[in-house]
């Protein structure tokens, strides 16, 4: 009997059909929990080098995390990872929702999916039976409707659907996977994999009882958490206003990415603020699985011109921010709707609307003009083109199809030295912070495996003003606040330990809103909760190592793909000044950049350009054959 | 308000008399908290390159622990440091008993002695009231003696003194520190330290309650470890039979230090074993301060030729070992005399008896001869002449004068090839665990930073036959076990994390007896106990870490000392066969050692040649004024 884990992953070929079950030991989960874990063993073991990220070699890794499925709020979560069509690299995209939780019900940790489909399919997993449908009927719909479908033909309303859109068929760099049709594992172009496979779903029915080893004491950590996660701001403010609440705070602090990051503040900032969403469309404030933090939205429109449904949640802080402030858009109403655009057809809101963004200043620049908009104005703050864009963009439509592959690789075909308004670190889009004004998440976008991904170590590393309090993060030995714009080796600290917390996240299921520091949830209680969950006698140290070797193993992967310490960087507009807000003028110094790099190397075991030590790897458990 | 340390540190400049009280704020407490971490502070930040450790420039630094004088087992210890006059380097030894709590009742964390007297004193801590009296009538005194004049002189029977004996005035080189007349500082000759700035004894008086943040907490850990360590074999063993349990194991095992480390087996070891104690000489099993295993010793001889008293304790594993096995010496009367010896002189038994063994190794091979000996034959089993050296070495007289400066030194001045009988690291003598059959160890005496010193993760890193169970040490991701003469990198991972472990019990006042992998106290306990003490939400997480910068900052002392990684490596003897018992013929490969030294710096995050990198350092919150 296992606790916390299934001891079963399935692995299905969808060239020759086959479907097995793997029962790795414990050792084996122990040692790689879940999520990235998984995910980074099985790309270094079995995706041989070089490999095209979109043909038959590739392989698709779902996997739950040790603690996903337990019944208290934050470890809802899994992860899917490839080799990523957007950066060549190391692949991967978590999300929340219910269909991690339902996957686990079903008996299993995790899915290796390989081979391609001749023919379009979906995968229907329902307790001990696994089948492998036909999606002749479903390809080509929006998500809603193929979902709509999929329960028709199944006759079940309560199966959970892991989905790709109508971008993900057409291959667009920057598709998502959505579960529940607003849950989305949305960066690095997972969706365009799965697409590439011929596999429009998956879809999970599990009914059975997830076996935790000391369910007395997971219920007891889950009503503690509730006791006081109202009364933590943090916890709180992502209950009211959910992560847009940022939009105000960022552009008060004059981070608010404006215009194609090219300012910090957004002049009608309040007009697409999570107050005004409160006040205007919010109709429900909804949550995953067994969460009571309830961060996300759900928004409705009905006007003469825009019609937005619920049942696609609504925008998220970097969702309002990449259609909004980014693209110079203040109302808050097209921003839903190119939210629901997305959901709808599949793709990631922060790419795409950096990728509108990008196309948006080319416009401004001359470089392309109205022609290549089939005559529409497409300057800073045209709401109609946006939506219109997005749907071109999915549909590979003229520009779109340009567009469809990502900003960098547009910025290579569309040429004229456009390349200066492309903001990607390996291939993949900023997210929608500003390192200008957080210098932590500037080293987190250059040196995450997946590209630019506000995911390494969350929003920022900064103590006092805002953010986390001392006190949360004092177990790793954080001891003193390093302010937020300082690059010195005491951030690069802060930044190395709070990144292998992170990673373990992901190995474990966990959302960063609900543990310290961007949650409520101490240290201690989190440690707890893997104990009562696996019935292992483990330890922060364990955990953090643990997060420690799933960073070395998916930076292995990458070196093998021919990445070098020169992806390690930032887009060159960071290194100008901001051109207007609170920080107007406020630049990162390359060279302080470059040491900061070099220091988190060294901090990390790695030689002078980035490669892992051997020492730092064996250390990690992480045997020769890996490398 | 401070919880389990008390904000306070005593400096005395024996020199100009000066006494102060400095108060550290809570961040040097965390960041450095007791024992080794302020050792490595003080001697690294205000110890000078190159000073003689015999001269005014030394320091003394007497650092209780963290957890020191709780009110559960296994922690009364503290350490004393200083630069080596056995070494040359980082000087280091801890010891048990009273003394250490006696302090922090006193009110204090640590003294500083630094400079020299013109003539003898000893220091007097009356809680507040801190003195520089004359020693002038103890001087030359017998330990037992001069306690006893203490006693009478401040009329207090009850005061702990910590002390030197005459081999530590005569400034023998392995002179060590007594507190009880029977708990030694033991090892590195920081009692010839104290002897050359003419100090004799520390008295300590401490009435005040040591302030712990949750003292119910604290007595729920006590009382549930009272309620197994009986039933668990480690702790149980080492109430029953104390250390000296490992005479008859590990003859058996064919590891038992014997004839100066040619042979692993001794004939006789049933006359010198735990049993044959326990049902002769032993009269009481005793402990230290607020600890329930009670692994001491009190012994008793009186015959016609023989007398040991009592109140200088019993002789432990090292000590059976040193004066029986290792001098071929059968009786364990001559034993028990001479650690009383040793106590009554203020010398370590360990090198002590390596010396004497060295010197027996030089008579049998005729580098020395009798006219050497005063006529003695000091060969191998010649117990009236062990006695007879000790009391030459301690002192100095004929050839024990040339023996007190250490067997390495020794033999550099009696030339004519003894060099081959040395079995030291850095100038320290090998303490009794046989690296042939337990490679572990090995890899600590090569590479501790005190030389050859069994302290740096005890006896072995082994699993299975005998030792540690894995399941102890899980908490720290050792998931497998590795066998006893295995020196892959799956041993030198073990190595480097129980390294951290072992080096924070010495930082928190920690015996390894009691917590595990040695223990019975799990991982969970001994963080909870330094939570309960401190009020610190601390992690394992951030002990390892700590100990990892203790063990760090004490290498950085070395090589500024001129200590290179040519440094880290074994006593040629060890590279050849071992000559009888079990595992005859066993020995360590040159080429494998050296590549687990390599794999070992690796590991620590050391360039190849053991210097740690400046990423290392700042990662563990070393700043850049120590290096």
């Amino acid at each position: 009997m296992n606790y916390g884990f299934l001891g079963k992953i399935i692995r299905i070929n969808l060239s020759d059909k086959s479907i097995n079950i793997e029962k790795p030991d414990e050792i084996f989960y122990r040692t790689y929990m879940g999520g990235k874990g998984f995910i980074a063993h099985y790309l270094l073991k079995e995706v041989k080098a070089n490999i095209d990220p979109l043909g038959e070699e590739n392989k698709l890794i779902i996997a739950a995390g040790i603690l996903t499925g337990l019944p208290v709020a934050g470890v809802p979560r899994f992860a899917v990872g490839a080799k990523s069509p957007l950066t060549g690299g190391y692949g991967q995209s978590e999300a929340g929702g219910f269909w991690g939780p339902e996957l686990k019900k079903a008996g299993y940790d995790g899915i290796i999916i390989e081979g391609k489909s001749s023919i379009p399919v979906y995968i229907y997993i329902n307790d001990d039976k696994i089948e492998i449908r036909s999606a002749k009927v479903i390809w080509g719909m929006e998500t809603g409707d193929s979902q709509e479908a999929i329960f028709r033909e199944l006759k079940d309303k309560s199966v959970k659907v892991l989905q790709i859109g109508p971008a993900g068929e057409n291959l667009v760099k920057y598709a998502c996977i959505l579960n529940g049709l607003k849950h989305a594992n949305g960066r690095n172009g997972l969706g365009a994999v799965m697409g590439s496979k011929g596999l429009r779903a998956v879809v999970v029915k599990g009914t059975k009882k997830i076996p935790f080893h000391d369910n007395e004491r997971i219920s007891k950590i889950g009503k503690s958490f509730l006791s006081y996660y109202m009364k933590n701001p943090l916890t709180r403010g992502l209950y009211e206003y959910g992560t847009v609440a940022g939009i105000m705070s960022n552009n008060a602090g004059g981070i608010l990415p404006t215009r194609n990051f090219n300012d910090g503040e957004f002049d009608n900032a309040e007009n697409i603020s999570a107050e005004k969403m409160v006040d205007t469309i919010l109709k429900k404030r909804v949550g995953c699985y067994a969460c009571a933090v309830r961060c996300k939205r759900k928004v409705e429109v009905q006007t003469k011109d825009i019609k937005v449904e619920g049942k696609y949640g609504g925008p998220e802080y970097e969702t309002v921010a990449s259609f909004g402030s980014l693209c110079g858009n203040d109302n808050l109403e097209i921003i839903a709707k190119a939210n629901e655009l997305c959901n709808r057809l599949g793709m990631d809101t922060i790419s795409a609307g950096m990728t509108v963004a990008f196309a948006m200043e080319c416009f401004e620049n001359g470089i392309l003009n109205e022609d290549d908009f089939d005559g529409t104005n497409f300057s800073y703050g045209n709401q109609e083109a946006i939506l219109d864009m997005i749907n071109r963009i999915a549909k590979r439509e003229g520009i779109g199809n340009i567009l469809a592959e990502g900003s960098e690789a547009a910025a290579k075909i569309i040429g004229k030295g456009c390349g200066e308004f492309v903001l990607c670190v390996k291939g993949q889009e900023l997210a929608m912070h500003e390192p200008r004004g957080k210098v932590g998440v500037g080293i987190g976008y250059a040196v995450c495996e997946t590209g630019a991904d506000h995911m390494v170590i969350g929003h920022d590393t900064l103590f006092g003003k805002t953010g986390f309090t001392l006190d949360s993060v004092k177990p790793f030995g954080i001891l003193e606040p390093v302010d937020t714009v300082d690059l010195s080796w005491k951030k690069i600290r802060i930044f190395v330990y709070l990144q292998r917390w992170w990673s373990f996240f992901n190995m474990a299921g966990i959302c960063n809103f609900v543990p310290v520091p961007r949650g409520a949830m101490p240290v201690s209680d989190v440690v707890e909760l893997v104990k009562a969950a696996t019935g292992w006698e483990t330890s922060l140290w364990e955990l953090m190592t643990a997060g420690e070797r799933a960073i070395n193993m998916a930076r292995l992967f990458n070196l093998r793909e021919g990445f070098t310490s020169d992806d390690d960087t930032l887009p060159d507009r960071l290194f100008g000044g901001l051109k207007k807000g609170r920080l107007k003028g406020n630049y990162i110094l390359r060279e302080d950049f470059k040491e900061a790099i070099s220091t988190y190397y060294s901090m990390m075991g790695w030689d002078e350009k980035g490669v892992p030590t051997k020492g730092k790897l064996l250390e990690l458990n992480i045997s020769p054959e890996y490398f």
